[in-house]
């Protein structure tokens, strides 16, 4: 069976961008492929300052996997910081990696631009990111189309590697998931918490419809007539409702005296079916942490035997101790 | 008993420069300090691509410290690479260490400088550097003066670390190295392996000769009288023989009929004097790959047990699983 690796960064609260984006995919995924999907802590500290707050937002993301459909038994889950051998590859990577090649990598390039002060974690994330793949030998890596030049990058890396070493490390596919578009906020820009837009996913009942009902509509009045097509609010009906239920709220504002409050209210109602069984199941996980730490111990063990079976060879391809 | 830390890039032959400039000065302070030496063999991944030749420089290093007086029970010698928690620290660091501030660092400029083709590991060279000190709470780093910007640089980033995370790291101190002068090559210039202009330390006696016969003078015939004033030769006498022995040569030069070849001939004699003890031991214990291989693994066992002490530290100050 072939081996699919992804991530998900523990920076709050899941979204509906991280729901539509990595996870259902990622499950999608769990029938014909053993996937190894981990919790990217080790990531979130170019940004994170707060412990008590990343161990938080680590459960959470392990939960929401959970909770959503994920077997742990059955896949390999865990927190990237528990493997922490992913930072002496990334060593390894950097001193066959160009300078000038990570100053062409899009997330330091757009920090950059924004004059944001960069850490050298930034700057040297996707050599973290080449090593977080290549040392699970993983057969594919979904991402969306805006990752797919860090997936480039890593082979690039393995290449490199592999060129000046002999062959050590396995170059991965990467597997665009071209269905799935990118997710929308409240507001119209891409769903980001630093956009402060999104739609949480396990959110209480009352939360999830307030952050629903603030979608952007225009003005138009309850009375007139009016069409989905080409707004926010139809996109949202695209991604998370089927066809018939879409169908029948176009016909519902078509025909006048439905506002846009109305069909933001079908919306949640739809939402809400899809998420409520998963946020009973994810509520009940979260309030069991020692549960949790004990599915990411058993997912380490797992992840950890391929880990040091590759970094082997990479040791002794390098002339060090075999560990 | 206060530590004192201090690493040697396994690059091949040691040369005079090393002895005089680190192993002397660090076996001087084995009697007042609790030495944690180590073979820094992951920093030479940046330029070595030959695990056989990483393997053997490794070996040598450790012997020499060993055949030159430092005691293995007493103190703490390592191969870097046998304690990776050293690269999850660089991590850590990275993530509180400015961009531009590793723009900075002496040794980045100078390389970019040269249009040589930097890599990663060349670039991140500091933070590691950094994780190295850091991991083992010492309280004093030696270092000749040309070094001293990267101890500074290491105090930044435990300070930075410490604001941010509260208390963990410990500043170490720098400790210069005042009374070492800079070890000229053969040619005048800095010895170093790259100008290919060292004196070999432990070098059959015949190498050892050939070595010092070709110290660079002027072309003054052997009957004018001389003087070693202002000369590289001067130097070499300064650095290696007694002030009596060096008067004597002086002396003689003076007189005339005593050319250079004598002169180079008499430190010939000083330095095979001073090397052969060590170098007899050196070449029993290169002899016995088993038994180097066994103090390594002493070394590290206890350089571990203070790292994952103080990784230990970090990973809780981070909101990481305590290791």
């Amino acid at each position: 069976m072939k081996r699919a690796l992804t991530g998900i960064r523990p920076s709050g609260d899941l979204h509906l961008g991280n729901l539509l984006g990595t996870i259902k995919p990622g499950l999608a995924l769990g029938d014909t492929h053993q996937c190894f999907y981990f919790v990217a802590d080790l990531h979130a500290l170019t940004t994170m300052r707060n412990a008590k707050e990343l161990r938080k937002f680590s459960y959470d993301v392990a939960a929401a996997w959970i909770s959503l459909g994920l077997d742990p038994k059955k896949h390999t889950l865990w927190r990237q910081s528990d493997c922490p051998e992913v930072t002496e590859l990334a060593w390894y990577l950097s001193c066959v990696t160009g300078y000038g090649f990570l100053e062409k990598a899009h997330a330091f390039k757009d920090a950059q631009s924004k004059d944001r002060e960069v850490n050298h974690g930034v700057f040297a994330y996707p050599v973290l990111m080449a090593a977080d793949i290549l040392l699970y030998d993983p057969d594919v890596v979904p991402v969306g189309k805006d990752q797919k030049q860090h997936v480039e990058m890593t082979r690039d890396m393995a290449g490199s590697w592999n060129a000046l070493f002999g062959e050590t490390l396995k170059l991965p596919e990467v597997l665009i998931r071209e269905e799935v578009m990118t997710i929308p906020g409240l507001d119209g820009q891409k769903m980001s918490k630093s956009y402060n837009n999104v739609i949480p996913v396990f959110a209480k009942e009352a939360d999830l419809k307030k952050a629903v009902m603030s979608i952007v509509t225009d003005s138009t009045p309850v009375e007139a007539p009016k069409t989905m097509k080409g707004t926010l609010l139809g996109t949202f009906f695209d991604v998370c409702a089927s066809k018939e239920t879409k169908n029948d709220i176009e016909v519902k504002l078509k025909a006048g005296n439905f506002g846009w409050g109305h069909a933001k209210l079908a919306l949640f109602e739809v939402l809400n079916e899809m998420l409520s069984p998963a946020r009973k199941e994810y509520e009940s996980l979260r309030s069991d942490e020692k549960k949790l730490e004990a599915i990411l111990l058993e997912g380490r063990d797992k992840a950890k035997s391929v880990a040091l079976n590759v970094l082997g060879r990479v040791r002794e391809a390098a002339g060090f101790r075999p560990c």
